[in-house]
């Protein structure tokens, strides 16, 4: 496997939200270790202590960052508890969570990934300081991210490969009679419905037809071809089948939200 | 027209909002070309689809950045139609926004601008790869403006000037009668209502007052001028009219927000 | 008292929240004298106006970033009336902010500052150019952060040492009876309830219980060591007593808020 220099980026995503220094002191903390860090936010408004739309986006959006990147995610309701932490590389990427089913999107995605359990006895080296119990984002990650990414260790120095990781909270689309079932796995800012089923689920349809709520709606190329008000689905530019309001809010509207289900099916079976 | 060298800087104005990665990988996009970026979030929470907030805050914002700054907004309800985009060099800054009004107020207010019509094929020199339908930000204009914030690209190779864009979405204001009418523009995060009103437009006033809603309110200086509780109207400081109410949130009291009229009348002429 | 050099980091702290361009012009000042700056946003979110809320959380973030960074923190609504600007030298740091008695924590935990009164006489040798009467974050405090982040200043040329400064909105805890009384400062994203009673103010219970609205919780250590849905009270990562819904809105299921009291009483004595 190829293992690309550090490039000096970490990008963060939590579920910490904006309101408290949380993210800030993480901030802090890597420039402290390596003043030449540029660090990205991805997110941090994943609803809160929900792994899987963490892992979801992160497993879609990590291919934008240079390689050589590092990927912090803390989302982490078992903090201070017996919980691991997971250093995963991939393609040329290295990506660090607790071990709670948030990386399982990635290595599903990307299968030749390394992933390694942090062997806990090795963080003695890096001079952490007291680490509390209840927040390990700034304790143990952050300085941790600011060491890879300044290219002062390696994930392999960190942790002996593991090929067992929590699964992901949410199951993968399936396929039955023609029929393929999601699920919705977030909403975005705009209210379109961001549903698993990534666009090669979409290949075997001649003229695919999704049903979501009461709706049955035509697959769009992109939101201006369908007039204002209207529902629409979309293979949305994360690769994803989505369910949008051309100009509208389509969660409100259909009243629909995460953990909605979602089928596509062939129309021109169905006749 | 003076054009100094890019400075590095970029600024993002959106209205994706910080729940999702999409600021997140525009950054990423922009770092991978241009390592020694400096990126500030101008706003991400321009009202969705709504060109005419992003564009008024451009343009009395970019002034405080560096020469040479490049200053990305991307408010894009037509995405993947047939839609352009415009480069607009004004007082040593670049801009790039769709072609949909956003740029207008920049124009308006710099006459010596150079407005560019981005001519599509000359993307093929930059290798952006496959260019989604529906995410134009991460696709275009994040790689666009790293090229041309790192001094590799000039605004002149991209596009021929033009001098027809989309006209701005909000009228300006007008005179009539000795009064001068407005809109307001926007809500801030205190409640202020911020009006289109230019402090140029009160310089004829002796005695200026200002008509929203059903009140009737004095300018004042600033808002310790007023009582707690207050209302009040002042010329803020990105030198336009806006109407507040001393420690307290003016829209929710008042009951007014974007579209509102607000008219000035001088107490002078009126009695 | 020792005064390590500027590092470049400048960590800001408003009440201006994020839908508005005025934490990103403040960036843009910052970058035209500083360009080698690295900003940290420690939080946009404080309550508007509410300066004991920002005071409170710098207190306790600063030591997480390198020594020589300088923390600006802009909750001011008393800008543009004949309110000071305090700088405060502590522990290798230094603090900028209007005496409104947001800097009083910092100077009440690190009792070896320093406490400068800004004199504005000073200010003419840095060509700040025009100065608002509404935004001096953008106008004063985000140009005077960047000379003093940039090395080419030092607290001591800006004004005299000064021992009488506002204080803060919010007593500090008091102990009567064995009980020790606090008040709730903020509530963070996750709903915890987040007191001002440091851990030090525990130490000489046997069996701390929490009083808070109808309710009486024990301390545990982490929020895994309760059941979900179960409310506690722990120690929390910034060393102070906080009440906590595992997995839970504590805030929202207690209904309590800002100021709302907090006691401590040792069960043992009181059996």
């Amino acid at each position: 496997m190829d293992r690309p220099a550090a490039c000096g980026v970490i990008t963060l995503t939590t579920d910490f939200g904006h309101k408290d220094p949380f993210v800030g002191v993480m901030k802090g903390r890597i420039y402290e270790r390596f003043p030449a860090a540029r660090i990205v936010d991805l997110t941090h408004q994943i609803l809160a202590h929900w792994p899987a739309e963490a892992g979801f986006w992160i497993a879609r959006s990590f291919e934008y960052f240079p390689r050589g990147s590092v990927h912090v995610a803390v989302v982490d309701p078992g903090v201070g508890t017996a919980r691991d932490i997971l250093l995963v590389e991939a393609d040329g990427h290295l990506l660090l969570a607790p071990d709670n089913g948030l990386l399982a999107p990635v290595v599903a995605r990307r299968p030749a990934s390394i992933v390694r359990r942090l062997d806990p006895t090795r963080l003695g080296a890096f001079g952490l300081g007291r680490i509390s119990a209840t927040f390990h984002g700034r304790d143990i990650f952050a300085p941790l991210a600011a060491e890879l990414a300044a290219g002062r260790c390696r994930a392999a120095e960190l942790g002996e490969p593991t090929s067992s990781l929590v699964p992901s909270w949410v199951d993968d689309p399936v396929e039955s009679d023609g029929a393929v079932s999601g699920v919705i796995i977030t909403v975005d800012h705009f209210g379109n419905l961001v549903s698993n089923i990534d666009s090669r689920w979409l290949a075997g349809f001649i003229e695919p037809h999704v049903y979501a709520g009461s709706r049955i709606l035509p697959v769009r190329r992109t939101y201006g071809d369908a007039r204002p008000g209207d529902f629409l689905a979309l293979v949305n530019s994360f690769d994803v089948l989505e369910i949008a309001r051309a100009e509208g809010h389509a969660a409100d509207a259909l009243g629909l939200s995460r953990g909605a289900p979602v089928v596509v099916r062939d129309a021109v079976r169905h006749r």
